[in-house]
């Protein structure tokens, strides 16, 4: 990612760690839709995703919106704002290649994160799988898959095969028109000129905790 | 995560972004290991991560690791000294909270992902789940939990119960003395005194996806 994100329309440059935050301040901004709450102010904002509420309003100035002092932020208006800054003002169709535990959760979240996201495919090898239905849509065989990406457009594949299946799967999809990239596999997935990659990277997170929990509570092997 | 880290035995202080890249570095060196590769340069790393060369280079002089001209790093000394700053020394346990397919996913990554992290306890509270065995474990009852965490050790919990039931099972666990956290449910954790969370985030990266989607290739709704 550059260190800086542009969005077209307005040519608002907005760091990469605010964008990171981004859609956590959307999903917080729906829950509080759901609870039917039209205002939220910065400190319970902050309290709610763990920031600092000064964080919270420098990283809203940078698109333009600005609190009022007795009101807050109008929750409308914000999910709005970052759905314009995040380009969820489109609609994306996605395609899920791999259907089993890990392509059955995620179809299943993807259905529910947001209406801009439509699972328009499922794609596995297995014959016990082909032809089930998961989240409402049947599963299709990978055979098939470079003929059902020349009759629908597919905006980002998602990628829940296993390592080795991995490469094969980016090349279909790439050359089926797709130009973005969401890698849940253990496989490393590099640079494909013109198409976006995100590699999920699941595993990263226990790295993570590890450190922190060697770093501050010595344990014997 | 603070600005720098800091191994506690060495007092070697450690750029956040070189350590969220260190786990990618260990498993390619793992893939190399399997593969019996003895020794790599950082331009053949480089290229199997998408960074430049330089860039592995800078990572890893700051833990004392420098490649030598002709030979490049030994892949074992390299794996020896990553786990050592990412306290991979040290064995944890894991257990995971709600054992739907996301749960499951997560137990076959578990096991493979490295021998230091020991899956010992899976945990749902559907019947039908309970008892079956998933990942060579059987499924214990929510209900056992409190009584499960008294009797063994766990390091990490991993949570994969829905948004709703999210904080309950995250106390349940600090009850019990689980101090590093790893939440896959769409729910937001923050801040529990003297616990490590992690925000697995699984959703965000189809909304990077489509901000990088939206700036290079402008679409209509």
């Amino acid at each position: 990612m550059t260190p800086t994100s542009n969005n077209g329309k307005t040519g608002i440059s907005i760091p990469a760690a605010t964008m990171e935050r981004l859609p956590r301040y959307l999903m917080q901004l729906f829950r509080l839709r759901r609870k039917n709450c039209d205002s939220v102010n910065s400190q319970s904002l902050g309290e709610a995703l763990g920031l600092k509420d000064t964080q919270i309003r420098k990283d809203l100035s940078y698109f333009g919106v600005f609190g009022k002092a007795r009101y807050g932020y109008n929750v409308e208006y914000l999910i709005k704002a970052i759905e314009s800054i995040l380009g969820l003002t489109s609609e994306y169709n996605l395609a899920i290649i791999g259907v089993g535990n890990l392509g059955k959760a995620l179809a299943n979240y993807a259905v529910q994160v947001n209406s801009n996201f439509v699972l328009k495919l499922l794609v596995d090898t297995n014959p016990e799988i082909i032809g089930t239905t998961v989240a409402d849509l049947p599963v299709r065989s990978m055979d098939d898959l470079p003929q059902l990406l020349s009759t629908q457009e597919i905006h980002i594949g998602i990628i829940a095969v296993p390592e080795k299946a991995a490469v094969d799967v980016a090349n279909i999809l790439v050359e089926g028109g797709v130009r973005a990239l969401y890698n849940f596999s253990q496989a490393e997935l590099h640079h494909i000129e013109g198409v976006f990659i995100e590699n999920a990277s699941i595993s990263y997170g226990v790295y993570k905790l590890a450190h922190h929990l060697s770093g501050s509570w010595p344990r014997k092997k």
